[in-house]
């Protein structure tokens, strides 16, 4: 199975330009699964609420949505991106999954970071793994996860208990923790995992935001097979068996999710 | 308030020679909290259960814990240490923390790691964060967990959850992933992290372990305060302020503990 992530820099309030951004630098690539960053529709650093209103769109059915929605029918591979959501006036940052055959499966941040508490309404919906299924590759469990989620360890081990292979991480990342981090992430879930990360400045307000870029794909045993630059647009493919993260074996004798202790552990 | 760790090479199977070696080299030092190794009066590698009979003992006062309670009460240091715990003819993978008063308290290691399943009975305590209190640092609540119990991000969580600030966390890593994760794991808890791990080999039954020192302490912003070699004998202290781990806002909205969605958690 092919996948990998496109790392760009979303254009601030302008969802047009964004399509035309991705389907420029998507169309005719060989992959099955491509990973863009969060709110890659709508930019990051909103100053005011018009700008949401004017960036963000429903998902039954919005320019964006529709964009994803052919590129990924026209190229046929899946396709999961961060979306500024609308719905009833309200906002989320929102993660979808997009299949070729027209399905469209969402997912809103639980997490929410910083300035986001003032704009976005917090994810309300499950954490889900989700199965897809492709000539090339079978079927495969998908889970996604939207930046700031990463530091919740909950986050990932719900969606790895849940089945996922793939972590698919769409990401606005302004600090370098998480890179490094998803190395343990992945280790300790025995799955493969795909940040991708945005470049790029934002201003508003008097404070400026620089993305990190560095966008990466780490194996289950928390090696990176993939790792972009800091301020470049660059799309990553690389080849992978997710039934290796079907396993959670580490030697003969220790699973990773088996040798959990389960009743000693507290959510409280 | 000073922490530190002392990284050695136990020697199998010799709990005398052990002693002597922790005698010598914590005596006088100026510090308030020293973690030592996983198995520190044992070794690692058992060849026949002989040997774990040989090199255990009662925690209710065998020659090893007899000689840590007089170690920490003459230097008015506490103590965690790795010990092969012996109770009614099982074993177990334990961690002690003296204090200079003379109390001890009790952790056995929950997941084994490897070749531990066939000697070693699995822990079957709770987790739990142990205050402790001297003149110099006023009240701190300390966790413990054992080498492998990392890999499992249930554990400190729970250790954090239940207010631990500092994580002392005994090792026999063959490994260098722990020691890199533990920036991860740190900064998720927003916790200080001692793992005092061992140095040398050790063979049995043609098999050979190489342990990868490297002791490290991170602070609860994930950066490395002290961080040993990989083969050399090393006590190193550093000072901290343990109230540094009682706040978990890592800026003005945002609370590592408060923003967890605890309902969309899982642990099946």
């Amino acid at each position: 199975m092919k996948v990998g992530y496109f790392q760009f820099k979303p254009e601030y309030c302008n969802p047009e330009k964004n399509i035309s951004i991705i389907e420029k630098n998507l169309s005719g690539i060989d992959i099955d699964l491509i990973v863009l960053p969060e709110l890659a529709n709508s930019g990051y650093l909103f100053s005011r609420r018009d700008d949401l209103f004017r960036s963000s769109e429903n998902i039954s059915g919005g320019i964006f949505i529709n964009a994803l929605k052919r590129i990924s029918s026209k190229n046929k591979f899946h396709i999961v991106s961060g979306i500024c959501e609308r719905s009833e006036n309200k906002f989320y940052n929102t993660s979808v999954l997009i299949c070729p055959e027209g399905k469209v499966i969402t997912y809103r941040k639980l997490h929410l970071f910083d300035t986001e508490k003032k704009w976005f309404e917090a994810g309300n919906m499950p954490i889900s793994a989700i199965e897809i299924n492709g000539k090339k590759f079978g079927k495969v469990r998908i889970g996604m996860m939207i930046c700031f989620d990463w530091i919740f360890p909950e986050t990932m081990r719900t969606l790895a208990l849940k089945g996922a292979q793939i972590i698919c991480h769409p990401s606005n990342l302004v600090m370098p923790y998480c890179q490094r981090a998803m190395t343990t992430r992945a280790l300790e879930n025995h799955v493969f995992t795909i940040t991708a990360n945005r470049t790029g400045m934002e201003t508003a307000g008097g404070k400026t935001l620089t993305f990190t870029g560095q966008s990466v794909i780490v194996s289950p045993k928390g090696k990176y097979l993939q790792k972009a630059s800091k301020n470049r647009k660059e799309c990553a493919i690389v080849k992978i068996n997710p039934k290796e993260a079907l396993d959670k074996k580490i030697n003969p004798v220790n699973d990773l999710f088996k040798d959990r202790r389960k009743k000693f552990y507290f959510n409280e």
